[in-house]
């Protein structure tokens, strides 16, 4: 895959080890993570929003009801940042300056295209539920027509694109080596517990092992 | 504590009993979360970027480099989105449509204010540093002049906010309810693993129970 271009924007000015214009490694983190934070500009005023989304090939869709101020803001061709984050763990120096969280981040700059036909629709919202589980589109019931039309499908080309990481060890000062507290990483992960039965659900239904052996990436 | 007073940023058109303006609720999300995005504008360019933080009271504190692009661009009096998002579960409904996310957000609104005097850049750097691990600062080498000053302090008051929350069941429609699938909760959370020893750690150390017993809130 073609790595993307560096610009302006998704170069780091800092740390410029920590950047990745690698496509396959950006698809990996938005592929990865489970929601996403949306930016965009309403009346000169920024706006953060998390929001779930899913990638087909170089293009990533989000979706929301009709009526949402941000899917209103958002098909208006305005500029927006979409950024994802994993938090993989806690890095802990030996001088409080040094510690860190090791991530991994994807920012996305872009301009959102509104989706209005009816299969680009369906092909945009399968893979919003595939993102969040795999293997549940097919077993549920499709969007209805009423469905469909209460619900804007937003598509945002992934051409501005880069992500940032952090690994490893924290980076002490030479100075510092010898002070007596303890150094390290702590892993964090999203784990999935058991499922939960809904409340009404038909006696004798069992969760899918796509649920019960569910994992990210 | 005063409840927040809703705004027209922060009421939701959509589903209002989702929302929650009450100050306890609210800081109890931003206690548990470990990093936020900020958002803020450039150029009329939104960016959203992921960073650790702290709370104090009524105050965020967020730092960073001050070469970096966004302190820079922070600290000018600019307007500030600050989002924070907590997931706790996958929702599987019977329909594509009623498929959703359980999860807990936090939206800021504000501006950002310099801290430039020395004692409240220490007690903020303290504030993030023990809203990552609670229990650290007191045991590592703290910030020295040099470094206080490679670093840039923001505050933000916590004056326009609210909380955004989602629990419980997926709500299908009834005339899905027959369908034959599975359908309930997915808990998700972010859990510790096991510490990892910086590669060069003095032998005889142990990670101290403020480590092997980490947990969020």
């Amino acid at each position: 895959m073609t790595p993307f271009t560096p610009t302006a924007k998704t170069t780091l000015k800092r740390l410029p080890q920590r950047g990745e214009f690698d496509r396959e490694a950006v698809y990996q983190i938005l592929d990865e993570a489970l929601v996403c934070h949306i930016g965009f500009v309403a009346d000169g005023q920024p706006f953060v929003i998390p929001t779930s989304y899913g990638r087909v090939g170089d293009t990533l869709y989000v979706h929301g009801s009709a009526a949402s101020r941000m899917m209103k803001t958002l098909g208006g061709k305005v500029p927006v940042c979409i950024t994802v984050t994993l938090i993989d763990g806690l890095v802990l120096a030996r001088s409080a300056f040094h510690h860190s969280i090791n991530y991994r981040s994807v920012v996305v700059f872009g301009q959102a295209e509104l989706i209005e036909d009816e299969p680009g629709k369906m092909a945009a919202l399968a893979a919003i539920t595939e993102h969040i589980v795999p293997g549940r589109w097919a077993e549920v019931r499709q969007p209805n027509p009423q469905e469909l039309k209460a619900t804007t499908v937003l598509a945002v080309p992934l051409e501005e694109a880069s992500a940032k990481i952090r690994t490893g060890d924290p980076k002490d000062d030479d100075e510092d080596m010898a002070i007596p507290v303890w150094a390290g990483q702590l892993p964090l992960r999203l784990t999935p517990g058991s499922p939960i039965n809904d409340s009404l659900l038909t006696p004798g239904i069992e969760a899918p092992d796509y649920v019960r052996n569910y994992k990210r990436a």
